[in-house]
């Protein structure tokens, strides 16, 4: 065969454009790319709903990349070693009940597995705003281009409608932020100190429906509801996203 | 059991610290997370060689991330299928031997691959020299902290050895024109016109020791010796990481 | 009717998408929206061959908006008056043989003027490279989203094919500069000093083909061939918009 | 004739000035050279006031070059269809109802139309702090250059004069909040979520008087009265700049 | 002996490596490292305690580098000339009381002192936050790397535990900050203004227990307790540390 | 006593400006503040002769403080072993040869002894040019502070004399670069590749005069006479600025 | 004779350095080198006070420079004409009352008679905080040098003492602010809307002691009394800046 | 009266812009406002020529502001102690023919002096070009507002005529590198090594035509021929102006 560019470009093009005009409309919008919103959608996918994953970020992962403080490893405790196991991630034992695994490792197979499950990436994407229309849930994002915003260029954005949206954005919980400041709740208490133990467990029980059609798991849950800080350890990332999965499961 | 935030931060710590230690010592230091830094890395280390991927930024994948203009699709055409199948990642056929895939799932499955191979990633570090003694072989490389280059910091590197170093780093083939610089070859072509046709079958055949000790592979080697440039068609990055992998294996 | 955010979406999308399929193949790429540029894309597209402009910036009109020195007003001569009536540009006498009119009326009407011809706009549009093949015609055009360059992400461009490309990008001359270095040819000479009699007609003399498939126009050709300097008499910028568009479609 | 570039510059030094201390008194300022503020100046001009656009960028236009996420299209809903017309702006029907044009186009055409109605643009320029005196009436705007205040310079501003002012900086309402933070009101509600339909309404229900000689129009009407976000519909927009324009016709 | 690369590079990870697993738990975490936070780490570690001083800079010393409006000169009264003269630090008298020294040799000659009495220092380090677990009490401390953080790449930190911390990050007290607003208390009352002569008693006065297991000291005690400002005059910060130092160790 | 405001002021003020005004005619100007530097300096300093160390940052000590890679540690083999002695800076056996010191120490002891010396110390100080007259020999230099340098300003320096200049400022030989500049000599060769063993022992062969009156130590004399590039190794470092104090001495 | 650079360096520091202890005690410290305070300085170093003038750019003259938006002209009226008389400031009649500056003449005229007067001027000078001691008066400044505040290097201050201070820092009021910060008052009420007849009336009743010790003139006193804003016309400028010495002169 | 905002707006624009259009054609452009510059210009202009100074900052003054290294003190002497005379700025003497004298004074009162000469002012404005036609002189200058090239804006310059144009724009001679880029000569040889002596003697024999058109003076004229550099003394600065002064005289 002899390799055409136009054709390179026009299969680009024209590829992701129909996923781009499907996904319009999906049934869960999960925003942030770190591992609970990895798990959450893939397990969500797997369901056979259709998910797409909105990460502001060139690359899909969030803060699990650079492990602890440059250190390219996380430790993950017993109750969540299943999911380690699940997603075929590598780990040996530190101590009892402590496992390290590689980050990068981790990151990448939570994202191909994610892929695996049929969950669509919107990544170098921005939510601006939220859709909520007279009967008080959320029902869609604004989203827009992250280099249009980083540069400050005044261009539109355009909206997206979803059943489900799970804040899975970490510590800023951002979509929850925008809701509250523009429909007066959910209350974000704000996270508290470092305590790994108690917050590990905070993250599970406080992944929740905080505002209708809105769902919020990992760092994000905490944020919310007033959780503790947990550092490098990532299990109850990994079972909240599991969690918020479940619920939303349950519920569609 | 009851989790400890210090014992967390020992085990990181001491299980990344013990894996730097082992690798100041390699086999083959490929620098660059990219397309063809990965296969190469991968196809290396599976022959059970001590391999070390070096990329500068916190994630791993290089431009594979962001498809064509932020439309996240690669296309890989015919000569290179074997190798999606080989790592598992799913594509569609755009016309006839023009095949789709989703770039964030060929990033990750690359990345994970690599991993299950036995490859060590050293991510958020940039390497600042090179090493080269009297024998006139590439030896080691000089690596700092990415953060510590950003900020203009005044730090000391630290020297790592490895028998062969592979130059992944794409359009600026960074290690190739440190060395060009301090010891005055190879000579540095510079990078062509778009031509994909041509520089999809360059790029395999320009993949070679350009300096003792030394191998380019994926765009560094079309722009060390000269080759075309190609756009977002992979076929030939995932190839000539694999002839850089055969080359250096039948050498070690 | 009942508003629907989705369908909205969809149909910028959509609307979109199909122009740029389409344009990945066209006629005649003009590069650069300034004044030379909208006449030369305005007049051909005016003879029925499928026309694209491609402008970096998210406005088109270049160096017309702001007049001179931020006083927005521009001059045309004798010469070019009949342009002016042509785009319906309203102008007024100044001195014998000087014609000031409204440089934002200016702007807006050759656009619009381009934009009934049936010229498509390209904006928030970066050229990062030619695509130059084996009969060393320029045949193509490497392009990327501005924001994506500005915020230095590595994003990978796409191709577009077209028979004639017109570099309007004015003193930079980015196109023959890029085609300069790729291919050792053309010589760029660069602008001289202010002298505007001079440089208002080498401006049109020096409007031609430079390199095979590529045509100059505007400060680009004075840029390219060495002529003078005009400042704010935008006569000469009219008229070799005008010529290069007369050469071009003698040619199609 | 032979060209001179000392005349060049006094011409168009000249030719502006004298607009410049004509409009240092005008009927109406209109602020913001969005779609709004555009097809308002163009109206009341029409009917033979004394109108100027100020605007801050280089550029006319505002937010409507960009089209929706850097895709240069736009739609209007039936509403207001007659507007497309009434300013000779191409369309084509995407489903019942719903108009998709080119943004590029809209833009230009619109400008072009205010530019013939006798609109005077004032580009370039930010409007720093707003003149009310004892009658507690806005009667003027305290302008400077927008370089001298994006490079931080204390230069002092000048001050024009006029009977009514449009608020058309869209989201931000720079004139309304400027007011409400010197004389205490008008309150700002703020803008609610994306919700299109009830936005497209609410802004023309907006439009009005909001502080003695201060309109507002466009997404500026509903960030002050609190109505909802609209995103890249434009039908709502046109129709406020219509209203604004009618009342203020009707009380000049 | 032949000087090899790789056993550089081991020395200097292995060495510092056993130091930070061995931190990982300390008696006593001094953050900030001036003359206040060095006299007080010097002072405690000389007692046999296991003292580590964070500090967010390259380099130790805090504002004592600079002087007074970098004139390199610090003045220390009568009261506090028995500390001079304990750490060996050379001065004169300029007039009765006033003593005048040059502040490079101080600040070099008090970290050598606080190096020799066992404190290890972790430079480029800053707290991101802190740990407080049931009992209410300050018993560890968030740490990441300054680069990261200046940075702004997204890259988790550690925990260390300390039995007691010091707050000695001068007027940002950033320790006392951060558990007020997390934890609702200390009340941190804000420096005060200039006045030397008050604010040397009180910054003494002011060291103390502010928070179970926080300490204050040097002029982060006058900024949680309300206390002046003090100018180049160091007595009151030498001993302001001396009573940290005095008042911890006879807690342990 | 009384503590005065305005005393402390005066003292700073008058004792450093006495120092100013006497240093503008020195025996020995040492620029840069690192190892090589403070050896170089204290050991002129201590046979008496007028030494003023001139260093741009705030604080001395230069590539120290960080270690490698932000390890504080740092490496000396047993050659300069004596000099580790010399200025009291503990240290521990690694392997046969190689002695690991901590990198905070070392510098504050450094300092420390280069200050015990006599030597003056110019931080925040930049020298932007040379002074040589007629007779051809660096004989003054010209110095101003480095926060002016580093916003802009346009303000004059000044200038002072000495007999001898010593470049200590490491890799970018800033001094040597500024003479060759201006007076086409000496030739600067460029650093070399990484290899200590042979950067060990010529760093300190490479100390010498280079230009009348202008001496180069440290990385300085590899970077000005060809040397390789050595790594967190000190050894040589400090032999350097031990050989240039020697030969300088014997000259005076 | 022979020029000597060394002699004239020692010329500079020895010259400035004389004044900069003599004034680290003075009379009145007027703060911001703007028309008022220029005005203010000159009329009250005329009665033999010793003045210093603090400005924290390099340049003295503050927002004169640039006339009305970059037109380099000042308007004065009637009532303050025979303050240009008095400093000798040409100005030519614009209609009735309204005279026409320019605006260099007028800076450069008030600045040499205000080091006619006797004022000593410290440009690049910031004021950091101030001094208010037991008696609750402003009775000293706590300066810093422009460049090291801009840079944000961890410089401490030095103080001077002054029996009265000058705030005409103009808009924002600076002293005013830290001395309410720190102190409780005085209140800050914040400047009014644009509305010049006012304004100047009121700039004058304006000016008076605002808080034991502190005067304010020019834009600071509406600023700080809720006064109008006044524009290019500087009538009331001088007048507030006379006004504010006379009260001075006759308390002193 | 009562006062009038826009009677003072159009005060400030009429009058300047009379200005404007008049010096669109003047006998003398002097370009940068430093000392030599200003001497020149009043020199000139007292003679009854018409003199227009183009200086790009907002005030002018140039490097005279900050005396050396932020001491505000210049030193002149005794060859040039007559042009303090004239210029009525105070001195003392420090030692035998070396004069020092305040910098602000001597800034402002040359200043204060040009303008009384009659020299009109036009600061905030850049030389991007230089106008020679087809008879090879140097006979206008393209300029723009300064903001507009910081902000990187695409606005035209304007151009202006002149007879002579003088270079005083110091060590960079922005006009002699204009013309030698655009038109090969001259030639320039950059700035030596400080040396005052020759290099005071030097500024002045190399004040000179070295373009037809073009004169140098002050440090543009070391840095164009070759000369040494000076430092804070500014006798030549002000002798080389007033020598460029009669060289132009004498041939208008």
């Amino acid at each position: 065969m002899t390799l055409e560019e136009i054709t390179i470009s026009r299969a680009i093009i024209s590829d992701h454009m129909e996923t781009l005009l499907d996904y319009m409309e999906m049934d869960v919008a999960v925003v942030g790319g770190g591992p609970s919103g990895l798990v959450c959608s893939a397990l969500i996918a797997e369901k056979g709903y259709k998910v797409g994953l909105i990460e502001k970020k060139l690359s899909i992962g969030g803060g699990m990349w650079g492990g602890g403080m440059m250190f390219p490893r996380i430790v993950v405790q017993e109750e969540a070693r299943r999911l380690l196991d699940r997603f075929h991630i590598n780990y040996s034992e530190f101590s009892s009940g402590y496992y390290t695994a590689r980050s990068i490792e981790a990151v990448s197979k939570l994202t191909a597995a994610a892929s695996d499950a049929g969950v669509e990436f919107f990544n170098l994407t921005t939510v601006e705003d939220v859709m909520v229309k007279g009967d008080g849930v959320l029902s869609g994002l604004v989203i827009n281009w992250q280099p249009v915003e980083a540069t400050g260029l005044h261009v539109d954005p355009l909206t997206l409608a979803c059943k489900i949206t799970v804040d899975a954005t970490g510590h800023d919980a951002v979509i929850s932020h925008q809701v509250a400041k523009k429909c007066g709740k959910p209350e974000i208490k704000g996270e508290g100190t470092m305590w790994a133990e108690n917050a590990e467990t905070a993250v599970v029980s406080h992944t929740k429906e905080v505002f209708p059609g809105l769902y919020v798991c990992g760092m994000a849950a905490n944020a919310v509801l007033g959780g503790h800080r947990m550092g490098p350890v990532f299990g109850g990332m990994l079972l909240s996203g599991e969690a918020a999965a479940l619920q939303i499961v349950n519920r569609l």
